[in-house]
């Protein structure tokens, strides 16, 4: 949740969707900077041979979209994978208010430079070759409870194919990892790093 | 090229760097954006576990370190692949004057929408479990010239290792798509992709 970007906004428009309802499809106009107050929204690409794949699973508190500001049209899906409330700031009403508003004009930059540097950080994570250090790198960037657990947000299914990796690759480099020592699995979805059990 | 960036921007400092000369590195105060006037600048981060990889290649005309606008430090080192020049705009001066200026402001946020979309294309393909797919991806996107050959930038080293293969694997994939028939090599770098010979 980017709270100092969201209090400079123009008004949003509420928008309420069905579970498999579509915010937008590819070839839409730009609808504008989205904001999820509740429920989950997926953005999906369809590739050049016809397959579907999910680019990001954006939570309550996540923005996107915020691209089509700058562009006539959406590049992907957005299709909501449970009932969903969220917040649409128009394209246009923003441009226009960022026209005479040069803290808002900079505190979108400022907002874009962030989703980069998270982007950069996910690209850099998938050219790891290996599937091990892909997911031990995915694992350490979450942030560590009390007692130093990560939690997973969701399952080890959708965190593999966010990693590019299919699950029994994923299972196979979380065996290998907890054999070497380096994670442990506690309960479901819940893992401690760098155990290294040198026994 | 970001031409309509650069025309807003506040007056730039020449540096002329060597080969294998850093222009900043990881944990440096933040220099600015930075525009290639010639040469080559490699953007390089070093792992957890100390291995060194190549972000990305800044060629004439490239900016890169936009991110850098919004934070105090680098993230990388910035390090001069042949001798260089390179003009840098000082984060401060850029701030300053895109604090009065909305037109330079949103520019800037244009700009990093633009780097956000590339950067998402760029994950997207390395998100692709077959090196094969990667390697068509990658080459599907490079400009298709008259006659339709599409030339690398680089070496096919470093497009792999741009794509997170190794040599082997692009070599090996290379030769299947050429088997396959959906791609033909000409020369040094040269490829025709789908050719499709069915006989």
């Amino acid at each position: 949740m980017d709270a100092d970007l969201i209090a400079l906004l123009p008004p949003a428009r509420e928008r309420r969707l069905a579970r498999g309802e579509a915010l937008f499809r590819a070839g839409d106009p730009a609808l504008g900077l989205v904001v999820v107050r509740s429920g989950a929204l997926e953005l999906v690409r369809t590739s050049r041979e016809g397959r579907r794949s999910v680019l990001h699973r954006a939570a309550p508190g996540d923005t996107f979209a915020e691209a089509s500001l700058f562009e006539p049209r959406h590049h992907c899906d957005a299709v909501a994978a449970a009932p969903s409330v969220v917040a649409v700031h128009p394209a246009a009403e923003l441009r226009r208010a960022a026209s005479t508003d040069p803290a808002l004009a900079w505190r979108v930059a400022a907002h874009l430079a962030a989703r980069l540097v998270a982007e950069r950080a996910r690209a850099e994570r998938l050219a790891l070759p290996h599937a091990a250090d892909r997911l031990l790198d995915a694992l350490h960037a979450l942030p560590a409870e009390e007692g130093g657990a990560r939690r997973l947000g969701g399952t080890w299914k959708a965190l593999a194919s966010e990693l590019g990796l299919t699950h029994e690759a994923t299972y196979r480099a979380l065996a290998r990892l907890e054999r070497a020592g380096l994670l442990r699995r506690e309960g479901r979805g819940v893992v401690h790093l760098g155990v290294r059990a040198r026994a």
